[in-house]
């Protein structure tokens, strides 16, 4: 039987590391493509590098530089919100242009290249409705264009992008990832790189909200 | 009146350049998107850079990695073509995987960042049918799925993809260049990186062929 392959999106955050295991569950060899695009901190990515060799997945760090963003993920002229009460009702200040654009790009030609029919990415519609390139309308939209524009597209191998998180809450993730065994303590979801996460930026607070709804009944 | 603004992607080669005269002619302010793949030579690279600071235009030099790329446009292990005789019939070895598609991912960033509503491509999908990527049905189709996927897009700011080249022959292309005052000779087509152009990969070939054809009556 040919082996599956599969290109996954791998941040070192709780969603990506759940949709690797996911992945590896479901049968894939799974490569993982990790970007260093100027995030204010290291500390998912060297999360996302240890979670690939531990998982023992080939992978390959890209870095590109956004020089206009103005994200607060990407500089620090924006401040991280924290105790943000409105999570999910509108687009965040963390929100950088075109960002998933730009990875599942790269994760296109890097499965092209390598004969793969899969891209995994741990995009979320739920928790984080405020990022319009985690839907699933712009996902199939993107799948279509990637279909289009690739020479294995054209030659009738689709190419498809898996999202199995992408109707779930934090918590059902969690439980999903807890069923998969993922080392979560492993993982990195602070949008600030501090020493501990924070605990009030709206990844943490999304995370732990997840956490603690996933254990009652 | 407000500025129109457009982000151009400019590699240094005639398409490119004469894309960005007609943006110029059609009143854009325009914004130079450069990339640096890790081409074999850097001779359409610094044409490029010419060619923004000739015309004082913005421009930003993005620099990304490919690793995963067996192009003969980005790698030595594969040969550039030469006299190749069909040109055209088939997708060549020096297709990048998802090219355009990561060019535009980024010129889509780019814009967005800026409030552009235009961006100008010169693919030309007649000469090089070979490229998926330069075909109408997938710049429509990316067009989609950048509007679905960026927060202008989702605001009601619609996103336009220009490919003013797309289907003009080279011998077309120049005539229109000409008309424009593009200044040819600082262009870069050779896909080798040689003190002259080759004249006998796919490249010049077409070049040559174009001017010839341009002239005739």
């Amino acid at each position: 039987m040919a082996i599956k392959k599969a290109i996954i999106l791998l941040s070192g955050g709780l969603d990506s590391t759940t949709t690797l295991y996911y992945a590896k569950k479901k049968g894939y060899k799974c490569f993982c493509l990790l970007f260093d695009y100027g995030q204010r901190h290291k500390k998912e990515l060297k999360a996302a590098l240890k979670l690939a060799k531990l998982n023992k997945c080939g992978y390959t760090l890209v870095k590109i530089a956004l020089p206009w963003s103005k994200s607060a993920l990407t500089g620090r002229k924006v401040k991280v919100p924290v105790k943000n009460k409105h999570i999910g009702s509108e687009i965040p200040v963390t929100y950088v242009p075109a960002r998933n654009t730009i990875f599942l790009s790269f994760a296109v030609s890097y499965a092209e290249s390598m004969g793969a029919k899969r891209i995994f990415i741990g995009a979320n519609a739920l928790d984080y409705s405020g990022y319009p390139d985690c839907r699933p309308k712009y996902i199939k939209a993107f799948e279509k264009a990637a279909n289009l524009g690739t020479k294995s597209g054209v030659s009738g191998v689709k190419l498809k992008i898996e999202t199995p998180l992408i109707s779930l809450t934090k918590a059902e993730i969690i439980k999903l990832g807890r069923k998969l065994k993922v080392p979560y303590s492993l993982t990195w979801s602070c949008y600030k790189g501090g020493k501990t996460p924070c605990g009030v930026c709206d990844s943490c607070l999304l995370r732990e909200k997840g956490f603690k709804e996933s254990t009652e009944k």
